[in-house]
C-alpha cells in the first residue's frame, strides 16, 4: 500500500492506472462470434458453449422443473435473506418510479412528457467460480419496477449443463421471465440479433468479462446496453475520530473482488494512516479466504493519500470519481454537498460498503474507473423511457407560424416552412 | 412511395432496411486518427484540420470578437426569434430537473438519491452545407439548465477558418462556454482525451457524420456519449378526418432532410392514402428547393400502410419506435397510451413536426432508426447524475448484520461478511 501527500498538481491518471488488456485479438475474435450467431441461430449457440464452456446442450431455455429444483438446493436461511433483500431492492427502487405529465404553458398548448418501460430486456450474468446471486437481485428488480415486460435472463452452464442454484433462485425471487444457459458473446449476440428460440431484446445489461464488455459495445446502437464495467473500487474519506479497524475492514471487502480492485483511504490524519496500513496488512493474515487476492490488490492498488482538510479530501474524491464512497468523518450529512461524483455514498461508522451490496435497497451495480463523471447506479431510469408531447391549436400555432417558418428557411429547410404554411393557406 | 397493406407477420425490418454504410475502413481511419491527437495533441489537431478540412488554422479557440462579429452579421429577426425559441425549450427543459432525495424507511436509516450536473460536456455541431442552429440551441439549453459547469463545442471551419455565424450567435444565445474550429473524429478525440488547449471533457453529444460516430463509439467507455443517430423518420398515424394537404406537408418537412430520411403514413383510410401520395409528389413539384433529396427518399424509403383500425396502427407504430409520431387522428390525446416508442409525438392537426423543430420547447434531439424502443429525446437528465445514499446507524446495522454476513458468505466473500461483524466484535 503506497501512501502519499496529495498536491493539486498531482498526475492522478498515472498514479491510478491499472494495467489494461490489449484489446485487438478479443475484437476479432468477438466479431466472429456475433456473425456466427447473426447467420446461424441456436446452431452457433450450441457450438460456441460445447466450443467455448465445454458443454453440450441440447436445449438452451431453462425449465421450471429445474428453477423449482434449485429451490430444494438452496438453504432456508439464504432464501429468506434474499428475499427480504429483494423486498428492500424493490421499496428503494420504486421511489425512482417515473409517470407522465403534461401542461400548459399558454391557450391552447399542452406540453409534457410520457413515460414508458422499454419492453425486453436481456441481464447477463457470470458463470463461472464467482456467482453472485445479490446481483441477479440488483438488475432485474429494478426492471421489473420499470414495467418492464420481457426480461430475459442469460448466463453460461457448467460442463454438466447446470447453472449454480442460487442464480436460479435469486432469479426467481426477483421474477425474470426466461433463463436461457449461454454466456460470452454468444450470449450477447443471441440478445441483440435473436435466435430461433430467443427473441432480441431492446437493452442488454449486467456484468461480464472481457469478451462479454467487448461484444456489448460492439451491439451498442442496435440496443442499448449498461456501462461497461471495470474493477471495483472504494474511496474511504477519514478523519482523525474515524475506526482504523472499521476503515481496514472495509478497504479488503473492496480489494478482496480482484486483485485490479482499488481500495483508496483519503485521510486528514498521518496517524491514522499508518494504522489502517498496519490494520490492513494483520486483517489480509487473519481472516480472509481470498487472502492472495485480496493482498494483491492491495499491494498494487492500495493508496493512502494524506491530505490537509476536508475540502482537500472532496476535491481528490472528486477527481477519482470512486464507484464507493465511504465517509467516516464527524458529521457526514452535512458533507453530502461536497460530493459531486461517487456512485454510492455510505455515511459514518455503521454504513460500511457490504450494507449496499447486500441488503439495504439501493443498487450495487454502480459506475467505476471513474465513470461516476458522468453515470448513476442502475436504475429505474435505466429500464424507462420518454416521449415528448406537443399540442397546439389553431390559433396557437398561427401566432408563431411565421417565427417557425423563418428560422427554418435561415436553415435551408423550405418543406419545414411549407409544413407550417400549408395549415394557414387560403 | 410504396402502399402495403398491414399485417401482422409483415418483416417490417426487411421492408425498412436502408442501406448501411460498409464501416471497417472507416473504423481504421478513425482510429488513426484517435491516436494522433492522443499523442499529438494540437499539432495532430493541426494537421487533419488542414488535410481533411483544407483550412490552415493558427489558434484553435473562436475568440469573443469572432462571437461579436457573428453577430452583425446575422439578421435582426432570426436573432428575436432564436432568443424566443431559447427561453422556450429553457422553459420546457427546466420541468426534467430532478433534486436530490432522501427518506427513512425505518428508524435509523436514511437512503436516498443525491444529484448531480455532470461537469464537462462536449457538444459537437455538423459543419458544411447543412448548418442547424437550431440544433445548437437543443443540445446546449439542457446542458446549462441541468448545471454543467463547462460546455464546450466543436465545430469544423471552412477553409478560410471560418464559422457559421448563425452557428455561432446560436451558441452565445443558448451559454456556450467555449467554441473550438475543430470537426470529424479528431474533434471527438480531442474533447475525449485532451490536447494542450483543450480539457478533457465527460460527456459528448451531438449528431455528425459516420466519421464522428464511428469515433464517438470508439471513446464511449472513457466518456459517455449521446445515442448514435441516424437519418430522420415520421411515421404519421391519420384516420378518414386527417387533411391529406397537412399529411403530405408534414411527410416532406422529413424528407427534405436525406435521401435515407423514411417518410411513413399509417391510415385506415385507403382513400386517403391514395391522396396522400399524389399530394406528396404534387408538393415536391410545386414548392421544395430541396426537390432532388426528397424525392429519393419519398421514392425509396416512403411507405403507406393501410390498416384495418387504429388499434393496428399503434401495433405498427410501436414496433416501427419512429423518432417524430403525429397523430392526425380524432381526440389524440385519447391516444396517448397506446404510444409504447417514439421519440416525440405531435398531436392533431396543428402541431406539425417542425413546430418540435424549432420552437415549442422539447427537444428535437429525438432517437432514430427504432432506438426510441430503447431511448429517450435529450433532455436534462442526459446532464444529470445520480449517487445513492445510505446512512445506518449502529443499532439499525446490528439488526440485519448476520443477514449481511451470510448473504456475503454464500457468495464467498468473507471479508464482507467481516467487515459488518467486526463493528460488533467485542
Amino acid at each position: 500500500m503506497k501512501t502519499l501527500l496529495y498536491q493539486k498538481e498531482m498526475d492522478l491518471d498515472t498514479i491510478l492506472r491499472r494495467n489494461e488488456n490489449e484489446q485487438d485479438d478479443i475484437r476479432n475474435a468477438v466479431l466472429e462470434i456475433i456473425k456466427g450467431v447473426k447467420n446461424d441461430g441456436n446452431a452457433a449457440l450450441l457450438y460456441y458453449t460445447q466450443a467455448l464452456d465445454h458443454c453440450k446442450l441440447t436445449r438452451l431455455r431453462v425449465s421450471e422443473t429445474e428453477i423449482d429444483e434449485a429451490f430444494t438446493l438452496v438453504p432456508d436461511e439464504l432464501l429468506t435473506i434474499m428475499r427480504e433483500a429483494a423486498e428492500n431492492i424493490r421499496a428503494f427502487h420504486e421511489k425512482q418510479l417515473e409517470t407522465t405529465w403534461t401542461y400548459s404553458p399558454k391557450p391552447g398548448v399542452i406540453l409534457g412528457q410520457h413515460i414508458t418501460p422499454i419492453e425486453r430486456v436481456g441481464l447477463y450474468v457470470p458463470g463461472g467460480k464467482a456467482t453472485y446471486p445479490s446481483t441477479v437481485l440488483m438488475d432485474a428488480i429494478p426492471a421489473l419496477v420499470a414495467g418492464v415486460q420481457s426480461l430475459v435472463m442469460v448466463t453460461p452452464p457448467d460442463r454438466n449443463g447446470q447453472i449454480n442454484p442460487n442464480i436460479l433462485a435469486a432469479a426467481k425471487i426477483a421474477g425474470v421471465h426466461e433463463i436461457y444457459k449461454i454466456g460470452g458473446a454468444q450470449a450477447i449476440a443471441a440478445l441483440a440479433y435473436g435466435t430461433e428460440t430467443i427473441q432480441p431484446v431492446n437493452k442488454i445489461v449486467g456484468p461480464g468479462n472481457i469478451y462479454v464488455a467487448t461484444a456489448k459495445k460492439e451491439v451498442f446502437g442496435k440496443v442499448a446496453i449498461d456501462m461497461i464495467a471495470g474493477p471495483s473500487e472504494v474511496l474511504i474519506i477519514a478523519d482523525e475520530t474515524a475506526n482504523p479497524v472499521y476503515a481496514a475492514a472495509d478497504l479488503l471487502s473492496q480489494a478482496e473482488h480482484d486483485e485490479m480492485a482499488m481500495p483508496i483511504l483519503v485521510t486528514t490524519s498521518a496517524a491514522l494512516g499508518a494504522q489502517v496500513v498496519e490494520e490492513v496488512y494483520r486483517q489480509i493474515e487473519q481472516d480472509l479466504s481470498r487472502k492472495e487476492i485480496a493482498k494483491k490488490s492491495v499491494d498494487e492498488y492500495g493508496f493512502i493519500f494524506i491530505v490537509n482538510d476536508l475540502n482537500e479530501a472532496f476535491e481528490l474524491s472528486n477527481q477519482i470519481a470512486p464507484e464507493h464512497l465511504e465517509l467516516l468523518i464527524d458529521n457526514p450529512m452535512a458533507a453530502l454537498e461536497k460530493v459531486k461524483n461517487a456512485g454510492a455514498i455510505f455515511m459514518g461508522p455503521y454504513s460500511p460498503e457490504p450494507l449496499g451490496d447486500y441488503f439495504a435497497g439501493p443498487n450495487h451495480t454502480l459506475p467505476t474507473s471513474g465513470t461516476a463523471k458522468f453515470s448513476s447506479p442502475l436504475g429505474v431510469y435505466d429500464y424507462l423511457k420518454k416521449s415528448s408531447i406537443l399540442s397546439y391549436d389553431e390559433p396557437a400555432l398561427a401566432a408563431i407560424s411565421q417565427k417557425i417558418a423563418a428560422f427554418a428557411r435561415s436553415e435551408g429547410l423550405d418543406g419545414h416552412a411549407k409544413a407550417v404554411e400549408r395549415r394557414f393557406e387560403k
